[in-house]
Parts: C-alpha cells; sequence; structure tokens
C-alpha cells in the first residue's frame, strides 16, 4: 500500500512534467555484446541512444565512440560518468545535436586499446566492432560525422586513432590522456599483459606520431578537429603538455584546457559538458 | 625610432602568431549605412563579418540580428559588448559555426523597434533593411540559418519580432528582455517620442501574445527555438518570468537561464558566451 | 601476481602523485550513527572530515548541513553527489576554506524534516542531533560558522529550519525546493506518513513565512545569508519563484539561478561547486 | 525636457532599485596622483573602493594591487577589464569579500615594474607607492590581507614582486604572464628603454628564480598562495607552462587554469571572476 501511494506521488510529479512535454521519451543507456572472430570471444559494450532514436525512426545519427581508462570497462561511463544525464540535459538545452555514443570493453581479460601479443583489440576494433555497430544502429557512419573521445588509457586510445586513422573521424577529445608512457611508469615488470600495454602504449606513443609525422601527414592530421583537456594537478600533465606543444610546433590546431583538478571521475564528468557540444559542433563539416 | 622600435616589439608577436597561424585574419566590425525610403532618412548599422568571410569568398553564411537597448544605438554592441573579441574566440575554439551579425541603429533620432506615429521602424527593418543587408551580404537567407537577439528593448523587440515572424527565425535569444512594460515603467510622459515607445511596448507586449495565442498561433511559436537569459537582480526580473511561465503553460520549449547579475553590460557581454554557440546549433535544423 | 603487480603500478603513481605533494590526506565521508530519545531509535548519518582534520588536531572548523530529498537518505549525498570528490577539489584549489559536512538521514522509517504525529524529526535535529555532532567532533558551533543546504524536500528543511533559527545559520543553499506543497502535489493519500508529511510542509511553507514576517521577523532574515538554485525544468520551479519574489519584495537579500536541468543529480552535484565557495565566503562573519 | 524626461524614466527605474536596495551606493574606480622622490615626478593611480568603504566608514579592508599590461597604464583595468563591474557583482553576490584595488601607472613615460637605470620603479612601489596608499586609505596592510594579481608585463610583476617578497602578500595571481623574456623577444633593440625593460625582465625571471631557491627560499615561497592563468592561444604560453612546471617540481602548490583564448583583454576581464573569489577566499589566513 505504502508503495503503491509513493508510486502515485511519484505519478503525480511525473504527470505534471508530461503536461509540460507531453509523452518525455528520455535517451538511455543499453548494454550490449558483440561476437568477435579476431578476439575469439564475445565483448560487452555500452551505447547511448538518444531520445529522438526511439521517435524517429528513420532518421540517422553521427556517433561518438567513448573509451574508458586502465581498470575499467564499458560500464564506467554510465555507471560514473553519468554519461545518459549528462548528454540528456545538454541535448534538451539545444547546446548539442542528439547523437549515439558507444561505449566498448577493452579492459575485462586484458587492457588496452592498441594490437598486443594475443589480443589485437585495435584491429578489433576498426575491423569488425566499428563496423557492426554501424549495421546495426541508425548510425550516418562518415567522417564527418564521427568522433572519439576517452579518457586516460581512453584518451591515448582516443588520439592514437585518430592519428593513424584521420580520414574516420571529424573530431577527437581527449581527457588526461596516457599519450605516452611517463618516466614514472617505466618500471619493468613481470605481467606479461601489463608488459603488453606498456609496450604498446611506447610503440603508439602520440608525441612521437606528431613529431615524426612528414608534411604529408600533418596535412591529414589537420582534417581532423583536437581537443586536449587535462586537470592541473594530473599525474600525466606533462605527457598531455608535450603532445600540446608538439601540435603547435607542427601548425596542427588543436585546443588545450586545463581545468581545476586530477586524474578523477569530477574531471572526466565535467569534460563530457565541454566534449558533446564541441564534438557536434564540428559534425557535418 | 622609439615608435618604431616598439612597433618592432609587436610586429615579433605577430610574426610569432603568424607562425602558428599562417596569415591571421580575423572577424572584424564595420560601420555602415543604408538609405531608407520608410524613415525617410540614412540609418546607420554595424555589421561583423567573420573571419573566413574575407578568405572564403564564396561561401554564404548564417547570420544574428542583435539588438541594442533604449538609449543605445548601433555601436553599442562593439564598444561595450565587444561582441568581435566574444564571436573570434568563440569560432576559433570551434564551440560556434562563424556567422555573420548584424547589429541595426533603433536609438538614434528615435527608440524603439516597433511601428509608432512617423516612425515606422519595424516596417522598414522587415521590408528595408533585412533584405537589403540580406542582399548586401554573402547571408544564407532562409528561416534555418537566421536568428536574433537583443537586450532590454532589443530583448523585447527580438522576442516580438520571431512571435509575429516565426517563418523568419530559427533561434530568438532575449537578454534581460522589456518583454512587456513593467508596472514601474507606465507613468505618464510628457514627450511625444517616450509615449510612442511606451504604448508599442504595450501594444506588442510578448507575454499577451503567448497567452492569446490559438493551437495554430502556438503551433507556429513552436518552430522556433526561444532563450531567456535575465539577471536575478534585474528590474525586468518579472516581466521576463511571466514570459517564462506563460511558455511553459503554453507547452512552447523555451530555456530559462537566471544568472547572477543586473541590468548591465556585465550580463550581455557575458551571455554572448552563451548565445553564440546556442544559436550555432541551431542553424541548419 | 597479477593484483600484486596492478598494485605496484596504482603505487608507482601514488608515489609519483606523493613526490608532489608528501604525504597526501584525502577528505573522505565515514557512516556513523547516533542514538536518539526523541525519536526512540538509533539515527543513521555520513559526515564529511576533511583532510586537515586529521593533520591538524587542534583545529576547529566550520560546519554544512546538507539534506537529502524525499525518499532519499544520508548516503545520497556520498553515492551520487559524489560530495567527497567535489568538497575535496574545491578546498585544494583555495576556492573555499574547509569546512565539516554533515549528512543525516531524515528518509529511513519515516520521510521528513518536520515534526509530525509519533516523529518529531525536527525536534531531535535541534535538541539531539545538531547539539551531539557539535561536540563529538571539533565544530566551531557558532552562528557564524554554521550553514544548511539541501536538494528537494531537504531543501525546503535547509529553508525553513533557517527561517525559524536564524540565530543559528550564517547561510543557507536551497536546491530545487520544495518551499510549500504545489498544487499538483495536493492529492488526497491514504498513506498515513505521506499525509504527514505533506500537511508538515504546508504548514512549514517557506513562503508564507516570508510573506507573514513582521518588521522583527524580516530583521531576522536579514542576518541569514540566502540562496536560491533551481532548474528551468524543474516541476518545483513554481514555488521556487514565489518564494524569490516574496524574498524581494520583503527587501531580504537573497540570490537566485536557473541553471539548465530538472530536478536531478546532475543539477545537485553541479550546485556544490556553487554552494562549498559561497557557505564558505559567508563563514566568520 | 526631453531629457528630463528621459532622466525620469532612469529616474524610476532607479527608485525601483532603491526600493529593492535601499540606498543603493556602488563601489567605483577614482583617479588620484601620487609624488614620488624616487621617480621624481607625480605617478597616477587608479583605485577602486568597495560601496561598504563609504558606509561603513571606520573599517578597514583587504587590498589587491593589480598591474596593467606593456603599452598600458592605471586607466586600462577599469575602462577595457570593466574591473568595477566585476567587483561589484561578485561582492554583492557573496561570493567574494569586499576589498580595496589599486592600480598603479607603470606605462606612462617609462615601461617596466623593475629598477632600470634612472628609473628605479621597483624601489618607488615599495619605499614609496605601497606605503602612502596604505596610509591614505583605510587597508589593513598586513600580509595576510594584501594580494597582488596582474596580465602580462603585469602579470610577470606580479611573480616577481610576490617572489622577492614572500612577506607582504598572501596571493599571485599571474594572468597571461610575461614570466621570463621568450626566445622571439630576445632581438637587439636600439630603444634605450625597450632595452632596459628586456633586461630587467631577463634579470627578474621568475622561472629561474624558482629554480635556483634554496630550501629556505622554497619554504618563504609556499607561503604565498600561485595562481598561473594563460591562454591556449597565448604567445607567452610556454613560459608560462615552464613556470607551472619549475614550482610543481619544487613542490610548491600552484594552481593552473588554461582557459580558451590569446592574449586579450576578452581572457584578463574573464579571469578578474575567478581571481577576485580566489584571493578573497586568502585573505585572513
Amino acid at each position: 500500500m505504502k508503495h503503491l501511494l509513493l508510486l502515485s506521488f511519484s505519478l503525480l510529479m511525473t504527470l505534471h512534467l508530461s503536461a509540460q512535454h507531453p509523452y518525455p521519451p528520455v535517451g538511455k543507456v543499453q548494454m550490449q555484446k558483440l561476437n568477435s572472430t579476431i578476439l575469439n570471444t564475445e565483448r560487452d559494450y555500452a551505447i547511448y541512444l538518444p531520445k529522438s532514436y526511439t521517435t524517429d525512426t528513420l532518421r540517422q545519427f553521427p556517433v561518438l565512440y567513448l573509451l574508458h581508462g586502465l581498470y575499467g570497462n564499458h560500464k564506467d561511463w554510465s555507471e560514473r560518468g553519468h554519461v545518459a544525464d549528462v548528454a540528456n540535459q545538454v541535448f534538451d538545452s539545444g547546446m548539442a545535436d542528439e547523437m549515439i555514443i558507444v561505449m566498448p570493453d577493452a579492459g575485462t581479460d586484458w587492457y588496452g586499446y592498441f594490437n598486443m601479443k594475443g589480443w589485437e583489440y585495435e584491429r578489433f576494433f576498426f575491423e569488425e566492432f566499428m563496423p557492426a555497430i554501424e549495421k546495426r544502429f541508425r548510425i550516418k557512419g562518415d567522417k564527418a560525422h564521427r568522433a572519439i573521445a576517452g579518457l586516460s588509457m581512453g584518451g591515448g586510445g582516443t588520439t592514437a586513432y585518430a592519428q593513424k586513422h584521420p580520414d574516420l573521424f571529424a573530431s577527437a577529445y581527449a581527457m588526461s590522456a596516457l599519450m605516452a608512457l611517463p618516466e614514472f611508469g617505466r618500471a619493468p615488470s613481470t605481467d606479461f599483459k601489463m608488459q603488453e600495454l606498456n609496450q604498446s602504449v611506447t610503440a603508439n606513443s602520440c608525441i612521437d606520431h606528431v613529431i615524426k609525422a612528414d608534411e604529408a601527414g600533418k596535412a591529414a592530421l589537420r582534417s581532423v578537429r583536437w581537443f586536449v583537456d587535462c586537470g592541473d594537478d594530473d599525474f600525466l600533465f606533462d605527457v598531455n603538455l608535450d603532445f600540446y606543444r608538439a601540435m603547435i610546433k607542427a601548425h596542427i590546431p588543436c585546443q588545450l584546457r586545463v581545468r581545476d583538478g586530477g586524474h578523477t571521475w569530477e574531471y572526466w564528468h565535467s569534460a563530457l559538458y565541454l566534449a558533446l557540444p564541441w564534438v557536434s559542433n564540428g559534425f557535418g563539416k
């Protein structure tokens, strides 16, 4: 009885809301799975579908790939990043356009977004995951309507993926990114998977990529919009700044923000309020 | 000699900037004039042309009409609103798309955006000014790429213009708007022009327009994106809130922000940082 | 082995952080209990102790009481409001001073911050809870160093408590506050506890309190700093605005912010970034 | 007549405002002069006195010294920085405490905040200007209630002054600061005064000061609160980052923000909204 009445009170509020906005659908995150031949396993992912996805069933949407960090998984951005709450608010207010947000899992079993011995995650991402997702859901699927973002290890993945595939992404937004292996992280490890991760981060150094780029490479990089967002107390601050300086030196336009904070979810959560409008404004160009 | 050297120091800085961004053109405000048959006089206006206007000479741009307040003129938004500085920064950062910003003069000789005895400004605006401007400059010139914004008396003009011409504007952003004549402003005046202004504001009450709208009228209003921005210390706070409540009651989506401040240029200047991305995000829909 | 090495990587990061800030203690939330004679039960509460609480063991701190909403409890502000993360960041950056944050439970068994038949929560709060807490912890314990804030039902509690005890609180920050029972919430209920809550909210209407205040009452209210923070999509928007207008009419200074959002944790979480500096700046006056 | 009536309209608004806030005094900037023996001339300065300075004639206030940039003077912060408008708003909202803001002129005749041949400005500042100002006005005049801030050349002055006199300043907030002479600014100059400036900036390098500090020096620097604020497009970005890295390496706590923008008044004006609350929160400790 009590619950019925509590419900009825909630219901009243809902009805009131409905009076303002009839039939309010809402963007939501779903948990899904995809079978991978390359990785020889089933991989989890989370996907946010905006409110119009269900009301406008013919419409195709831009897409943002949103990557988690080390020791995380595909649930992080919704459970601690509150991505659906931020996205719903930002889209409703008209500060950004609705988009689909795809959050893969690169943290269970192994970790890392690159190819390693026995774990070719990068090949999986580009050959299996992205094509499958963009078929399964109404995604526009061209460079002009595809963006990538991520935090820490996922910020490194974001940057490296867009560096190697500038033809695929309109924008790349890196948060507290592992742009290269910092000095203090180079201790030898006897854990094979961690060794592999460390080697792959070094082999995919985003800083070296810029420094070594030839003119054609730089021109290709200029076709992507870049954003680096890193807190003043972040232990990856130095590699982020080195990356930014390399970009400026190479005359590749790049935004930089150093806001208050460290390597924390408060930082990444608040970054969404910048990232969603900024990638949205880059779609369609 | 001294000046030469000062110049050379400035030059060094400029060269350094040029190294980062070769040949940096920059968006600028120009002062222009237009002859009006309806008003039987020449009218001033200011126009901001974004940096790509000069570098990409075939491109057409969206347009924002930006209206000044009582006792002001077409120079206010650039001289105190620093509109070019804000626009250049917001466009460069990728948070909004380049647009042309047109700032007419409704403050010299007479004041007000409506038709009055001997001063048919509204007719001038829609029949002469807007068509002429959109021919003179490379402006896209459709509803999907036209927005209007303004402060105080110009916020009332913004709202009333978009209410009467929902087919012409994609977005309307009203700052500290004179949505209706407030109680305390209804003192009789022996100044003919002020009398006319007061009567025109009452006759064009934005609040009454919403309250009296029939279903077709409400549907038309829903085709415009609305934003009301008014400080908590503004003496026009009440009429802004009455307008917002009328909109919500009529189920016409409308954004509202009450930020810190009064009826001041600090408020309107900072409003540009919200208004430009928000109207930009509404273009092309 | 694997965990050991993961640990060792984390450890490296920690050591790196330690190199920047030797011995980094950090503010934390604890869950505690207090026995109540008035309520004839043990009551839960959460308490945030800032980093200096453990390093400077003679220092006394200002206190903020932070109240949850309907159907919530003392854990909400830490679990979904991330209060420790926000507080640590804001205090570290120097934008606010360290304070103790106390989060009582007014949601288990019953709900509501007022006295009801069989549940005298308000009496418990002022006669048992507050005195006990301020003895148990190093709290300064005077009006000049005590503030209150809360969301929804807790925003109503915040405002009503400070209205009835202006001698106890320096500042009151109300978020999305249930300032009075809104029209749509007045449906009769057969749930006794909900009936009691509704009656208590009506009996403690924050709006009526201001309207009915005599000159001495208004003068007392002016000794408190007031802040009303409510989203433009909040279903309690109207009662918040009615409260603000009553305050302005009574010449009682009051801040108002209407930011983007509804009755959501995104709103309340982000409100902390305003509330903590603002109450901090009001301590000691 | 017209003007009378316009006035009467304005008057109505003013009366309305007065109804809300009886007798609204307001903080204002005054232009003043001080005779200098050291510089053998009369020096201009601007001073902002907050609203309570005139209503509470016994009260003493904290002080912020606010320095202009190269080719500027004491009027810049009020004329383009709109310092009084920002200060009045921030103090009224309760986000910061009222303070006196002193803006000296280091730009007329010569330029620079350091001692040069024939222009001992630094000696003037500490031996004549600061003591005289703190006697002339009701300024508390201790380290705990004194802060310094400035832009570009004045940001370098801010940092260097606080480095050499950590016993005098509670906080130092540097905007787009000339922390050292950047590479591209080291061209030889035949202008004697510019030569002197360049040499003085090099001799007073804020970066070298940190690097060369011994343990006692570092301990003294830790008694000041530091804030570095520099845009991502600023041509002085590199020297600001070098300074920040030197501070972190020396374990001297320092805030850093890299916001959107270049070496512009938009940047410095918006910096005031951060700087005033932050220096305010540092007073009295």
